[in-house]
């Protein structure tokens, strides 16, 4: 496995590779990552993994400074899975000046997370249409825990007529239900055991979509005031269309049901998706 | 030479041709273009020209409408110089749905032509993103004519990461002077004679700092009052910093003198770069 610091050695070694399918990623890599560079190595004949925490698509009150870097780490876990080539470029080959160019996303960029965090999907944006234009990869895989990310950057690749296959994959969840993320590292043991929680109250959403409850509005309040009741400090819990997490009309039957919730100092999403009968 | 309409007939074409070199415009060719394609010709194995007319980068009172289409005479003359292929798009395949993911350049795109024109570079950028999406060239080359543009699309690309060299040609102009543009053919016979006296006031604003001159904003002033006392709408006359267009400073050696202005209903534009001693 190649393990490649800079753009123009980025470029040059894939001039030799003209199939190859893409895995962005922020590093600490978890069993979630992992499952989504197994689904990438069959689709193409060489399986591209960045590693870069994007400075531009975190506020400044967020966890930038104390997000995991776990370089060596990770590379050992790719390695072992049969990633062929790992792109970590440090900011100054991402940001050789201020990006002063971006993507900038319709309304979807301004709810759910990214009116808890502004700014955070332009940043998303920007930077993986950068990786994309380094990288040039035939395909690219995403995990649906980011449900809004994949959503933002699906309906990017298609309006700027992009030549990418994005293809989204299943969250990999603990054995209690937990939805793996990097995030999940900052709990203390005792949140890790409330953490489940959040994941639960999507569960009892869903099972109430599939009972054929209508009250969105009151679902979703319900089970925000139970996060709270538990001591959380929940951001949203919303049931969405799965096309573009707009507000559900009549005739739509592709759900998703999201939510964001603070437990202690840890933010942490997840969501659920439905298909009404 | 191969004319293709669509999205995926273009793709399937330059599958086999992966050095292309590429020239967007809106059609309605002269000289200026087809030079353009000749500069092109010898830097690739493919030369492209794409003719789209670009409701995104048209203010709702500008000339969308009445724009010159004249695809079969383009054709022929793109044909008779030895270009490849034409990419000439109908509006479904670029804009198959409403636009709504857009590159957003930064302050640049609110001035001088940006500042008469708002959400003119915006919807530059994002076609021309689009289309180096579809043609993925090596190349792509832009005539300096309209300057503030190829500094907009010179900064997007190396700010984006796109593996493209851009180039910018020089301006062709008529022997009287006149930039050849799309435009001058609303021009009547008489305002067509009048026409050169932009690229006069530019010439004239050039001999003052050849001569040593430092006072750039009287120099501007001066030759908008000339332009306005023979019976133009002058916008700008502006002595600015090649780079970026910023207000030139001690040291700044590269410069550029733009003028826009308009003569009856026809808005006319030209530049003339100019480097210090």
């Amino acid at each position: 496995m190649d393990v490649i610091h800079t753009v123009k050695g980025l470029r040059e070694r894939l001039s030799r590779e003209p199939n190859n399918v893409f895995v962005p990623t922020m590093g600490n890599l978890h069993e979630g990552h992992l499952q989504l560079v197994e689904n990438a190595k069959p689709r193409g004949a060489c399986t591209v993994v960045s590693i870069f925490v994007n400075r531009m698509q975190f506020g400044p009150r967020e966890d930038f400074d104390k997000y995991p870097r776990t370089l060596q780490q990770d590379c050992d876990k790719l390695a072992a899975i049969g990633c062929d080539l790992v792109f970590a470029p440090d900011e100054g080959e991402i940001y050789p000046e201020p990006q002063q160019y971006a993507v900038e996303p319709p309304e979807i960029q301004h709810i759910l997370d990214g009116a808890v965090r502004p700014g955070h999907f332009r940043g998303v944006a920007t930077v993986v249409l950068k990786l994309f234009n380094m990288v040039q990869p035939r395909a690219a895989i995403f995990g649906k825990k980011d449900y809004q990310q994949c959503i933002v950057l699906r309906n990017m690749v298609r309006q700027l007529a992009l030549p990418i296959d994005i293809i989204l994959a299943d969250t990999v969840r603990a054995s209690d239900g937990l939805a793996l993320s990097s995030r999940n590292g900052y709990l203390t043991a005792a949140e890790r055991a409330e953490a489940p929680a959040l994941y639960q109250a999507l569960s009892r959403a869903v099972a109430e979509l599939k009972a054929g409850a209508k009250d969105f509005q009151r679902i979703e309040l319900q089970q925000m005031a139970i996060l709270a009741g538990r001591g959380w400090k929940p951001e949203y819990i919303a049931i969405r269309r799965a096309q573009d997490l707009g507000q559900p009309e009549a005739g739509d039957a592709d759900l998703v049901v999201l939510g964001a919730a603070r437990l202690g100092v840890t933010r942490l999403i997840d969501n659920i998706e439905w298909r009404l009968p």
